[in-house]
């Protein structure tokens, strides 16, 4: 059974395996593919962001984060990223942290969700959050730097909670 | 004589001076009026950024900041951010550190500039952005929580270099 949880120290490892596999193909995250083990921290266990893990049988499948978008006056709109190891695609884990996320987001009394770069041929991401009420609420003109597609537009997407 | 230079640690109190009294009235900055000077290195002098300074008889009047939007692979879009000192307004520096700015981004191998969270009732701002050939490319649906106002929209802002 797969359970999502608030990540600890112990899982720096398990996250960072997922992180890696995710982040090397460059075509969804702004992450360089290159990033090293130890700037983990800053990007994805950070002191102002919360850190949640989707395990099954000791294993981590899945990771999002949660964090204000904005300091001060914008804060009450948060900010996620998501990522599911490639090996465990298909099981569902994308839709059930977007749905923890959710649930989550507004708990923790923020009003909105918004992505700030949402690769726009990413289809599979944009379908699943278009799915779950985000609206793409603008583009960015070449806005990512597509490994392999070179500069292409990137989506910001936005949903009120 | 008005001077854009770079920031060096002296120039931190001028800067704190703008800085505090641009955002006391909550109204264009996502920054809490009651944020305390020493976060300044965090916000205006941090290491991922590039902080400059319009300085006229030793005295500064205005600032503003360069960095990268995102990390990795959305790097090649800049974020700004730009302060006048509120005694110093109606001396056309806004303007003089936006023109700074456009060929800072560009020499600095950038290829576009993103306001991330303009205050839509903040219309001098909007205006002036859109005479340097800024264009809205998207708005956040009650995105900043305008301290006399409440909650108001809050537009993306993008010129390509």
């Amino acid at each position: 059974m797969i359970q999502i949880r608030k990540a600890g120290k112990k899982d720096y490892d398990g996250i960072w395996e997922i992180f890696e596999s995710v982040i090397k193909t460059g075509d969804t995250y702004v992450f360089d593919p290159r990033t090293n083990k130890e700037a983990l921290s800053k990007y994805w266990l950070a002191p102002h962001m919360k850190t949640y893990v989707a395990e099954e049988y000791g294993k981590l499948l899945g990771t999002y984060i949660i964090k204000p978008n904005q300091t001060g006056l914008g804060a009450h709109v948060a900010n996620c990223s998501y990522m599911v190891h490639p090996n465990a695609q298909g099981k569902g884990i994308g839709k059930k942290l977007c749905e923890h996320s959710l649930e989550n987001a507004k708990n923790l009394g923020f009003k909105a969700i918004q992505f700030n770069i949402v690769v726009s041929t990413n289809q599979a991401a944009v379908n699943l959050w278009k799915k779950y009420g985000f609206k793409i609420i603008g583009t960015i003109p070449k806005g990512f730097n597509h490994l392999t597609l070179g500069y292409v537009d990137a989506h910001i997407m936005y949903k009120e909670l």
